[in-house]
């Protein structure tokens, strides 16, 4: 790496857990990730926050139905600027859980879908630890 | 769900490799992820596509590269639109190796890390599966 080049590009900084919790609720699209025996799967969802964990709807007879039951799974958010060449990303550690519609009672606390189907199946990742990075433009 | 109103919502369509790989070189950042003993992790990274493999750039003394070493992996792109509430997404699965600058030789085809520090290793997720899915307008 050329070190005068170097100092052009961006400067990655941590975030604390407020940022990341108002980043995580400023999106309405996440990715869902957990490990299988071939290694990690991330497939993106639509998401709620709710009392601090992440809380989103999926098919209930589906692969990723049958590894969010008691398992560790993360939740990423990001979002960026090509032109810039900045932006930032938060990752959510923990353990999802299915969780029963009548303990979202409030419907905007809900999560919405955007595709079609029968996404009958809640999911919630309770945090275990919450980090993101903000990539300042250079 | 009422039936009805779910007429209403996008469409899931699969995407086949070729395209997967279109939308791949389409966008320069993406998302590794890995397993360790807590599950999954996620973070942004810059790609290129070589050869029909991912290719990206991180710091050698790294949790990220103590996990990528030989490793079963993922690599994942996507975009949406929020207003038309759709959008695609990208996911190969395989196996991360680290990869010799000696055998990226056009210049092009090296990944470009946007943050500035010693992002000195090369990595490479060779695929073995890539899949897709586009969700449509509803």
């Amino acid at each position: 790496v050329d070190e005068l080049s170097d100092l052009f590009l961006g400067r990655l900084v941590e975030l604390d857990e407020t940022e990341c919790i108002e980043l995580l609720q400023s999106r309405r699209v996440g990715r869902a990730a957990y490990c299988d025996d071939q290694g990690p799967v991330v497939l993106p969802v639509n998401h709620q926050v709710v009392d601090g964990a992440v809380v989103f709807r999926i098919p209930p007879y589906s692969e990723m139905a049958a590894h969010l039951n008691d398992r560790p799974a993360s939740y990423q958010v990001d979002d960026f600027d090509e032109f810039r060449e900045s932006g930032w990303s938060v990752l959510v550690r923990g353990t999802a859980t299915y969780v029963d519609p009548d303990h979202l009672p409030i419907q905007e606390q809900r999560p919405a879908p955007w595709p079609r189907g029968q996404r009958t199946l809640n999911i919630r990742i309770t945090p275990t630890t919450i980090t993101g990075r903000r990539l300042l433009p250079g």
